[in-house]
């Protein structure tokens, strides 16, 4: 497909600068630049680039100033980056997507899936199982027996929905994905341990990603939830009973112990460990490689292992380099104090 | 179903104060007690709960004490957590399992497997593989060439077993996990890595429970070994060569390096790395996201990276946040004796 | 199959003294030593066992002066380890691989797989998907539409690569790797997140190894590359836009983060964490466990969260456990310092 900046603008609602014939067949980052594509200027620190760009046309803010002059075709909307990612959805939506159900795949007698939705080779859907309508269950993906799963949500390859578990609408759950495999629970005996059943499940509201590979236990009794609107990275693991609250957001390679409940409109950095049985309140942003193994209060911004103020943590580490040298100037000092005080 | 207050207690040979007839039909956490429900207080932090909870019946060890009224019927017992933990198992063994194989699994014409098992659809089982009875493999379980699997263990979905791998009896391999995949070993060649061929194999004993997503790598030669009762909690990287002693528990997300070897009854907190070629003492205790490099003494408790004994730990974290003050500090100190010494 | 040491030494060029009938079946490492078996002396740390070992042949350098006698025949070479690997890469040819296709793997009919490979069983190739010659496809792996794969590259169980990218030639994907995942990429919208289209692709070049269980997003437009050479182990996160140098290694649960360069020749540990769009120079080595959150130049060394030269993180690791008492120190100098003004 090709698109002119005269009808690009027009769905973005944008003005034109330069030539209103430019035509594009892609996406490039601005960095790159390639002839024959649209790019953006969101960020300025990127501005440099957009002097040199072969693009043929850039998205800029409205309030964009340029300091030189640039040979692409400007196009201006509010927010360049909020109209990119509406040009990126309108790409998304005519690409054609897989329908209907492949004979190949299993599904119970005693299951039921909604209509216009794709169900792929070797899908397995398991007994009293409820898919809504509009669901995209890829290959080799496996759906237990007694799930529910709401309307419009995508279940890529090789995810593990394990029994009687419940996912929402308009969900992504990516490749490799477990959903409710057994929390870890031992109770000690003469020196072995004896597995304690897990008989609760997974609860995922509605508009939930979750990433590939990352993994979310079932409760021991009851539900671990996973709130309306959270986004989940890849290989991030969320123990049993945990609690995450509404549109929090979790980067790769987080690991959130048992029984702990994580506010609302987090943000929580790449390998963060949270300790189990705490809460964290909403809004906190912990920042990565953190270590939390106490509550904290909502709206806190930390890090560290163990966690600390955002500043703090900063001046600490900073400082830290000059630990050894800190080490022998007090050595240092302390010679002297004791030689001032034999001379008094 | 549903149970009385006194067929329970028949059940778990304990004592009833409060009504005999009381029903349930599920299990709550304290904190939520729902009606008709069966909880258990176990953990004295959480005591001030029972006395608004509404669930039914609660499990209370002998000794506890109210020191206040109590709606819920007690059910008084040694031990109130295995007791729940007995009960978890009662209902978990109500629970019809699937049984047979399904004509749509693929088992090579040279394996075997035991009676009274269940094979999943699309499951895979190699040439020459020997299963025993009693196993339950689920849909799209992959078990490849010359593995070996013991009586009574389950093979979740989307579990890999490389050829030649050997698993014991009463194992549990939840969905996503790799067994047997290669080392990582190369040769350096050039600025380029040739490939060592990883020819071992890994060979996990009886009792063994491997978390979803975890990943264990064969040996070189040889075996990596997982021994008996060892709980390995999701997503956790064991590779090629290592050794993990019996009845050692490992939480989310840790990673061993190649050829270490951990004792028996060791207890190894989240995000913990061990490096390579060290051996970890039996009953060692590792603090989450610790990072170990070398030998750790039996009945060591250490943290932080690199880990130190626990009480250095927590005093230098302590500490650590006074580290910018400490350093301003320093440099007046000097000052002053620069002072002082200038006056003498 | 059994090899005499006169066999052996042939193949290898080498050197023998002792029984040149010695005869071997099989390998053990040198700590563990086997009768019948064959194994080698690389590390001088390991010297000590060459001297008890059961082994029938022992490889070593041919600067190897034993200190005592030894009982076993030895095989001189050059370079004792590249040897071992040698004659690993020998008896790894001698094992018959599976080859065709299997009538149960679905092959979309605009899909080519070139010819002398195999699909097993349950595997699926979607439309317009080029497969080289050569390949291996193991049982349940998932090659969406349109993908391209070189020749000679072994893709195993339960592999996902996702509509539209690129895996070049001698390439292993082993069990459970996610290749072409949506980025993790977001817009705020009135406290909710809307998802940004993720439409471009990962591209993996020649002689690339990706771990088990690892996951590789897709560009946001452009390409995640992973560059020629690069052997990237179990549980690695490698996020959209990211780009990998040539022959550049990486050990388990590194996470790099988005549009990151990371050079060539560069060797990340366990563990690791890179920010995002921040470039690491080529040559690069960084200690298991460290924080990178900024620019790094070619040819460091570092370590640490946040990252710092390799001898400063040393240097403040051993002082940082001092540090409670470097505390108390200041206090007592500064009382001391006050006590010597008083005095003057």
């Amino acid at each position: 497909m090709e698109f002119t900046a005269k009808q690009i603008a027009e769905f973005l609602n944008g003005t034109i600068e330069g030539d209103v014939t430019a035509k594009v067949n892609g996406f490039s980052k601005i960095e790159e630049g390639k002839p024959g594509t649209l790019t953006f200027l969101a960020n300025p620190k990127y501005e440099h680039y957009i002097y040199g760009t072969k693009a043929a046309i850039v998205l800029v803010n409205d309030d964009f100033h340029p300091s030189a002059p640039i040979e692409s075709t400007l196009l201006r909307v509010p927010n360049a980056y909020a109209a990119l990612a509406s040009l990126l959805h309108f790409v998304e939506q005519t690409q054609t997507q897989k329908e209907g159900i492949d004979p190949s795949a299993f599904i119970a007698p005693s299951a039921r899936v909604g209509a216009g939705g794709y169900v792929g080779h070797f899908a397995y859907i398991g007994e009293h199982s409820v898919i809504g309508r509009g669901c995209r269950i890829y290959p080799h993906a496996y759906i237990g027996d007694n799930v529910q799963i709401g309307d419009d949500t995508i279940v890529y390859p090789h995810v593990t929905i394990y029994n009687g578990c419940v996912v929402g609408s308009r969900c992504i759950l990516h490749a490799g994905a477990v959903v409710g495999s057994d929390g870890f629970g031992f109770a000690p005996e003469n020196g072995t341990y004896r597995k304690i059943p897990q008989l609760g499940n997974v609860v995922i509201e509605d508009e939930v990603e979750v990433g590939a590979n990352t993994t979310i236990d079932r409760a021991v009794m009851e539900s671990t939830t996973i709130h309306r609107g959270v986004k989940l990275d890849n290989l991030i693991q969320i123990a049993h009973n945990v609690q995450i609250g509404e549109n929090t957001v979790m980067a790769s390679q987080v690991g959130v112990s048992g029984s702990t409940k994580v506010g609302r409109h987090c943000m929580i950095g790449g390998q963060v460990g949270l300790g189990g049985h705490i809460h964290i309140g909403d809004g906190t942003q912990i920042g990565a490689q953190s270590g939390i193994i106490s509550n904290i209060d909502a709206g806190s911004r930390v890090m560290g292992s163990p966690a600390m103020p955002l500043k703090t943590f900063f001046r600490s580490s900073i400082t830290l380099r000059k630990l050894p040298d800190m080490y022998l100037e007090i050595d240092r000092l302390r010679k002297e104090v004791e030689e001032l005080k034999k001379r008094l």
